[in-house]
């Protein structure tokens, strides 16, 4: 009945916004019909959710309900602030984004708060595709920037990424994006560290995007939300920090992952004010402004106790370097993640497909984890893991994992 | 520079979205160049904003701090939600929503959580909007309803309100509606006590748009934000309560306004659980959930303390008479809300256009109203007033407002 009343373009929209294996949404799947699929008991052990990281294990910065609390008592300026948010925070936050950054950021035009940084990508793809529009899609890369270019009516152009080869190696290629630029490509939107491997792209290939972007004018929004957790060794290049910038630049970070604030649902974005501006715009009839209390919590952001963020990252890097381990003494081909928490074994040939696999982790072994294709359309030889979870736990659950790849192997 | 990089269609949907009269917003305004339009100086008074309610006069529900805190304090279950929203507020909320509107809401599948009452809309539109569909909205009505039509491609048919004559005169334009429906008109969406004039629908409007949905298979979405505030003497009537309803039904609510929760963000939604689907598949590209910790705040709702509803819709009521004894006293015309506390003063023919008399307003008296126009594009002789504010500033706000009128009459 619902669909005689609604045309069909509706109908295959919603279709593509299917998000049943999409991180968080397991609890909504039926399990049982994988007893005839299964083989063998069940694997105990504490469960483990990689879907996202734990913050559980990981707590939110200290003192970030007092930061609240602070917000709240401050009542009606803090409630209803402008859309892009609080002036007052705004003017914190652009010194310490332009600090991290190593270029201006500009408090009153350049910067908008947002409902995370999923509310950051919602609003900048919503102010730069419409109908037609060309985007450039990393594959793999997180899985919600295919949606949105699809639900805003643009057409994705892949671009693969290589991320399994000698670091030096891995990154974009650059063949197939400067093709897509030729061919109309007006938008590039891709996450760094890149979301599900957990690699960092290198300051050669960010300067290359960031001249091919320049050369063909089109507009570039780089998701950054890991970009502080930066492990021992490597190094992290803004791509607005360029000397060449494409004139049309959007940066997104967030506090939710390496500060483990995503119960505040809070995130920024930052760049050329003209799509600040209809970001605003579109802010103001989708949730009108990031939650107003909550905005009072960027404040904790930048500003952790000393050695917090420090000791945050070692303990990350030891479970990263634990399970790295566990995965590859069982060959299963993995990147080394060099910022983040986003892991991404490969898997060998299984007797079942990857969905059901995925399902079997969850039913069979108390595993919870993502499936490659929401992260690729094509790719379903893997699976990410959200390692921000108890160290222990995460090792066991991955050795779990292993055995779970060795029973249904082919 | 921009403008060559995206397409035509892009700028348009922007302009469509044009925030600067927006409630709230009015800080982005330049005002110096109104000294030269100014008559007279300015008038002596406590700053007084009816943009929106003011949440330091009428507080938020008590103890809603506290609320917050508990499911801070649960962690990581209450930071990551399913995208519709924690089941256990889902399964507390659906009884009470059940039992305010008299009939049966299923927690699983015929409710969602969304950022706000802003963000429920977006979503219900967002899912059953698309590109041409025809879409009938009342006016005046609620400004953002009229943007996220045209923002998801849809067409507004307008459907003209009565709600300056009796009150068993006031409602919908029927003719107009039926002739909607008659011409492939697939939605209504309308507020109900109405936003701007404050007018409740009566029981036999509100059946009588039920069937003629139900007739042309149409989806209604009935933003009912307002209706737990109603005042002595008048009677509310549930759509989804109706003996013929419509099949495809969202109501929307929240407790940003009588509660004074807005700082939160939270809204409901609910009804035909197939659109709900939808709703949460948007949630999930959009901002993944309504902010978890915040989600806990929902208990409060429809457990306030024991004639705490009852005390604040006293003294709302007590403000809005002693307005509209301020407002009809100097021959203003204004239609007696009858639920929430917006008030639509018409004003007489002004020497100044209604966006400069507005912005003088702010100026020259210290008083933030929204012109008519944001309501129904057409209408330019009136303002609307969120009278939930401190009871002596309001009233003498409203003194300076009909001051001013007297200055800048024709």
């Amino acid at each position: 009945m619902f669909d005689n009343c609604v045309n069909k373009s509706l109908e295959a929209k919603f279709e593509a916004l299917e998000a049943d294996n999409a991180p968080g949404q397991e609890v909504r799947q039926d399990l049982g019909v994988l007893e005839n699929v299964m083989r063998g008991g069940k694997l105990k052990g504490v469960p483990v959710d990689f879907s996202h990281g734990d913050v559980n294990a990981f707590t939110p910065t200290p003192d970030s309900e007092n930061y609240w609390l602070e917000g709240f008592k401050q009542g009606g300026s803090q409630a209803y602030t402008e859309y892009r948010g609080a002036l007052s925070v705004r003017e914190i936050l652009a010194k310490r984004l332009e600090k991290f950054t190593n270029t201006p950021v500009l408090p009153d035009s350049e910067l908008i708060l947002t409902p995370g940084t999923q509310g950051a990508l919602f609003l900048a793809l919503g102010a730069t595709v419409a109908s037609g529009t060309k985007v450039a899609i990393v594959e793999p890369d997180y899985f919600a920037n295919r949606k949105l270019v699809k639900f805003f009516g643009g057409e994705v152009v892949p671009v693969p990424l290589c991320y399994l080869g000698e670091p030096s190696e891995n990154g974009l290629n650059f063949n197939t994006l400067e093709k897509a630029f030729k061919n109309d490509t007006k938008v590039l939107v891709f996450s760094n560290p890149n979301n599900p491997t957990g690699i960092v792209y290198s300051e050669e290939v960010i300067n290359k995007i960031a001249v091919l972007a320049n050369k063909y004018n089109a507009t570039v929004i780089v998701d950054q939300l890991y970009s502080r957790m930066l492990y021992n060794g490597e190094i992290y290049a803004h791509l607005r920090a360029c000397k060449v910038r494409p004139k049309n630049l959007i940066t997104i970070m967030g506090p939710s992952k390496t500060e483990s604030l995503s119960g505040y649902r809070l995130g920024v974005a930052f760049g050329t004010s003209k799509i600040i501006d209809r970001m605003e715009r579109l802010q103001a009839i989708v949730s009108l402004r990031a939650a107003g209390y909550n905005q009072a919590v960027f404040k904790t952001w930048f500003n952790e106790p000393k050695g917090w963020l420090e000791n945050r990252i070692e303990q990350h890097e030891a479970i990263r370097d634990e399970l790295l381990e566990v995965f590859r003494g069982a060959n299963l081909k993995t990147a080394t993640p060099q910022a983040g928490s986003y892991l991404f074994p490969k898997l060998p040939a299984l007797s079942v497909d990857l969905n059901t696999f995925v399902r079997l982790l969850r039913y069979q072994a108390n595993v919870t984890v993502t499936p490659a294709s929401e992260f690729a359309p094509h790719l379903n030889d893997s699976i990410r893991l959200n390692f921000s979870q108890d160290h222990d736990a995460a090792i066991e659950a991955a050795k779990r994992i292993v055995k779970m790849v060795e029973i249904y192997a082919l």
